[in-house]
């Protein structure tokens, strides 16, 4: 039996509801041998008062030794196995803003670039325009019409937009038009496999008509497309678990996934207090809450170590207002969908420490909320992130008993 | 997405070399409740620096409670499921004296005996007559011509060689020919499955044939033929981790499990430190180095967990030589193939120590190097073997982010 399979079949319809936070990229690294990770160097009262009275483990985002992007990386903290489920970067990106991808779409993230006389790119990200800008170049592209196809042209944030094609015979395999260096052309959209060669003609005939469309722009008069691709069918939320669930995310690329998965998007919140508030005022409305950190992960990526560590205190300043609204039966968990190290500035593939808070966790000798706490005594050991719901589901009493 | 197909996509050309030093059956058991393995029992300063400034972990060969074999053992180590990927013995001890195994080849394992005049065993291992001798008579078996097939007898030691049949259509599942006791003759090669009945027939043919050659052989008049196999398509290291890998052993048994997979096998080493001169004078050619060291299992089938302590010790002294080697994002990996207690004189399913030594390894508390400390504090925790090029691939910076 698949993990889906027997979740569905073990759900049930009443229990706790479920608090899911998701600092990004939280796990991390010392800087020196026999020093402290940012999460073990910062100051963390709250946290550690959760890992006190919680479980503590290591989440493996995919499998031992790999590292995952943002998608694969939420995706399994959802508890869609990642190698299975796989989210292509345009429909990422379209997700985000809120457009209903459907199942005869294409889609794709497109940048604004600035071309020279020649076609040559000068700039990858047209001088990195203003949103206000963008988003008034982006409605003279809606007048694009293709033959076969219905084809939108969304603004999605200074330079970035995304374009969809919706029609029949569409594959999303096309690579990518961003040369990825200036000084030379973008480069022509060309299928990868043999149903995408009709996507991949209208791709070319849509840069053509924009070029025309765009060509007295001083900066903006040119595009490249990137990440085509087509929805993945997933099991949403509620199927899969029952559960009436809540995204709250300031970014767009996770709101895009929670709601591939089916959450609602609620609150149009900006900032980490701001989340709060959306979660204070969902709270009779929903049985599962998404919260999503953003800045742990930006930090990291950043390779700056102290500011990692502060946007973890940020974190840790938070979490009284959200333990406060828990109830007997609620679960708290705070994760992370990957490592993002400040001395790696990048993504990585180490296990990330990870807490669950409810009635009946069998809690372990943790005493603070860090790396090797977590690894050392961790009363969940390393698990796969894709089980982490199971685990959220069965603190929440929402799992029924497997078999006789 | 399977793991291979996963790896095949992430790897990049370029990071750091991996050595991987493989202690055959280096995990053990205390011989009293409460005492130390023989690892732990070693004096091994060396390898504990290398725990201190590593992170650890306990690796399962296969499953929990599965003992391997030195085939299945090492195949996980070198990242093939053992149990999607199975090499027979015979094409092993083929691939051990550098015969060229090739798709239509079915191998297997010889062994000399002697009979009686009724035809019956009176020695199993034709009183482990000597290489020098052995080699001729091999020679002898090389006039055997069989219609239909090509025939290759090849000398291994003493008492044993290989024989290979190459043609269409032969099966490899036929069953050994040795009765595994005395005072009966050998048995006949029965196929087990209907494509080997003609391997079957060939073998039966072989044998009668051999039988005229070697009666008036004193010792050597006779022989039995055991793990009759076909090669499994592996893909190389090359293809899979775009990996140039070299194989540094002394058994031919190990040679051959190396080919298999495509690493080159350089030098001629006789002992442990011209396995670490070959290592030292190959260093530029190879970014993969498997070193192999035969000696903790050996003692171990012994049963003598002190001469097995002291093939640890031996091992921990060549440490600093191949340290010394190292460069920045080189990665060092110690393990084993499998545990080998002396108490159970035997291969056994317990978890083998491991140790990962790489810049970005998230250290982790274990300061020695030994079961009870990689199992209370190892950073990979308890993980199977089939990931561990994964992680090793991981900390020499030579996989790539899995999704955007």
């Amino acid at each position: 039996m698949e993990l889906h399979e027997l979740i569905q079949s073990l759900k049930t319809d009443e229990g706790g509801k479920i608090v899911m936070v998701v600092s990004d990229g939280i796990g991390g690294l010392p800087l020196q041998p026999g020093g402290l990770t940012e999460l073990e160097a910062a100051s963390t009262p709250n946290l550690d008062a959760l890992a006190a009275r919680g479980v503590c483990g290591m989440s493996l985002p995919i499998l031992p030794g790999i590292t995952p992007g943002s998608g694969p990386g939420h995706l399994g903290l959802f508890g869609y196995d990642p190698l299975v489920f796989q989210i292509g970067r345009g429909v990422l990106e379209a997700a985000g803003i809120a457009f209903p991808v459907g199942p005869n779409d294409v889609c794709m993230r497109c940048n604004f670039c600035t071309i020279d006389a020649d076609g040559n790119i000068t700039d990858r990200r047209a001088g990195r325009i203003p949103t206000e800008e963008s988003v008034e170049v982006v409605k003279t592209l809606k007048a694009i019409e293709i033959s076969g196809v219905e084809v939108f042209v969304e603004p999605v944030k200074e330079h970035r937009f995304v374009v969809v094609f919706r029609g029949e015979g569409l594959g999303g395999s096309v690579a990518d038009t961003d040369p990825q260096k200036c000084g030379v052309k973008p480069l022509d959209p060309i299928a990868t496999d043999p149903d995408s060669e009709k996507t991949a003609r209208i791709a070319k005939e849509f840069f053509e008509k924009a070029l025309v469309i765009l060509k007295n722009q001083p900066k903006a008069n040119c595009l490249t497309m990137r990440g085509f691709a087509k929805k993945p069918s997933l099991p949403s939320y509620k199927e899969l678990y029952g559960l009436n669930a809540a995204a709250i995310a300031v970014y767009p690329m996770y709101k895009g996934l929670a709601s591939l998965v089916g959450m609602d998007l609620v609150g149009q919140p900006a900032n980490l207090q701001e989340e709060v508030e959306v979660l204070k005022n969902n709270w009779d409305k929903y049985d599962f809450f998404f919260l999503h950190w953003k800045y742990t992960d930006s930090r990291g990526e950043d390779g700056d170590f102290e500011a990692k560590k502060a946007m973890v205190e940020e974190l840790d300043k938070v979490m009284p207002d959200i333990e406060a609204l828990l109830g007997k039966d609620d679960v708290l968990v705070v994760t992370g969908d990957h490592s993002t190290p400040a001395k790696m500035a990048s993504h990585s593939f180490h296990p990330v420490p990870t807490v669950i808070v409810a009635e009946n966790a069998r809690i372990d000798s943790c005493q603070k909320f860090g790396e090797t706490e977590a690894n050392n005594f961790g009363g969940l050991g390393h698990f796969q992130a894709q089980h982490l719901m199971s685990l959220a589901m069965a603190h929440a009493n929402r799992l029924g008993k497997y078999g006789a």
